[in-house]
């Protein structure tokens, strides 16, 4: 594996479950490490079951930074709103990060957890 | 890794859960994210603790999107039903995918998600 | 990755839950797939926080099979016992395989699934 | 794939959970196995959304052990207490590891487990 993590990111079972009516709210984050001593401009990119790919979809995480991008919320500079049903997000960064993706589930009395593994190359 | 994904997927612990009788149902998916700009031909293969694999059950997935298999439900051009009980699941594509496992499991009143790390290579 | 799995695996998070009065019972397992035409001799060896690794416990998988491998029974051709507290698991094969380990907790009333990264290399 | 391990891991979500009042108390916590016949010397460092990173906390695994790392509570030789909110983990050895991150989470009756996947490097 290379250093600092890597450019491209794919994480391939998204799918906002409902919001519930409390803390902890229900939904889907993701986590992004640089590592860099320098800013990582990202590029993110939704894939569905039955239409185009939404592209390009921008934000940054500093130097030396961990940054949560909550998927409920509208996301990157284009404030996108990912709509319910299946998605897969691809992440590309400038320069080599590290991402990890997760569900947070509160349809029951109790929450659940789902991690969804990323697939990475450079 | 290799760009776009890996042309093989192997996931080791399938095993259907109960269904239960309200949303969300139990169950196990797989999600295959194909980033080509050409449709990927996928070959499913089934393994099993005591009898031969069940081999070649065949699935597409469009250029640029991600596709949903629910593993409970027929799969594939044969509409094959995986039986309940211990088993493996290879994907293998003609092009680089993203692939990913997962299980909802509702026995109790609240769900639990178990995610199965996927090995992947070309 | 090479094709078909590794050799070795290791995996850094075994901690025996509770079995519990009922099924499903609280457990953790270790699922191997060989996806090679001969048998996989396993050799299994589990390491402890503050004394001598246990090494060299036998097992065995057919070809073109999955086995499940509870690792709350006697274990391998020697029968050995896991003991409650944390562990770490390694599967040495002389073939490629493909493990995984899961963990099963029913210390509420509904389980929780709990599933520990592998690390592998040939 | 490195053998025994390798001597960059990163984990990208941590995000202590609330304690809780009765066992088994909400946490996080890092496992790390020792496969070398000599100790490990572990340098950790902590990124955060908001502030520059905490760096060399010092800590050792003996060889041929797993070691557990409560990360609720004070670690390494510095006794540094990670503080609630995003955060990041690095861990760097000197020889190779294997390392996994858990959450455990009891803000409900039921508890939920996160694990989250480990990024590694030479």
């Amino acid at each position: 594996m290379a250093a600092n993590g890597q450019k491209t990111w794919v994480f391939s079972d998204g799918d906002l479950p409902p919001a519930g009516d409390r803390e902890p709210f229900g939904h889907e984050a993701l986590m992004v490490v640089n590592l860099n001593k320098k800013p990582a401009s990202l590029s993110l990119e939704i894939l569905f079951e039955d239409r185009e790919p939404v592209r390009d979809i921008r934000a940054t995480v500093a130097a030396e930074r961990v940054r949560c991008f909550r998927l409920d919320k509208p996301i990157g500079d284009q404030n996108f709103r990912i709509p319910f049903g299946q998605y897969a997000l691809v992440v590309r960064s400038d320069v080599p990060v590290v991402a990890v993706f997760g569900r947070l589930d509160v349809r029951q009395n109790n929450l659940a957890y789902y991690s969804v593994a990323g697939y990475s190359f450079s």
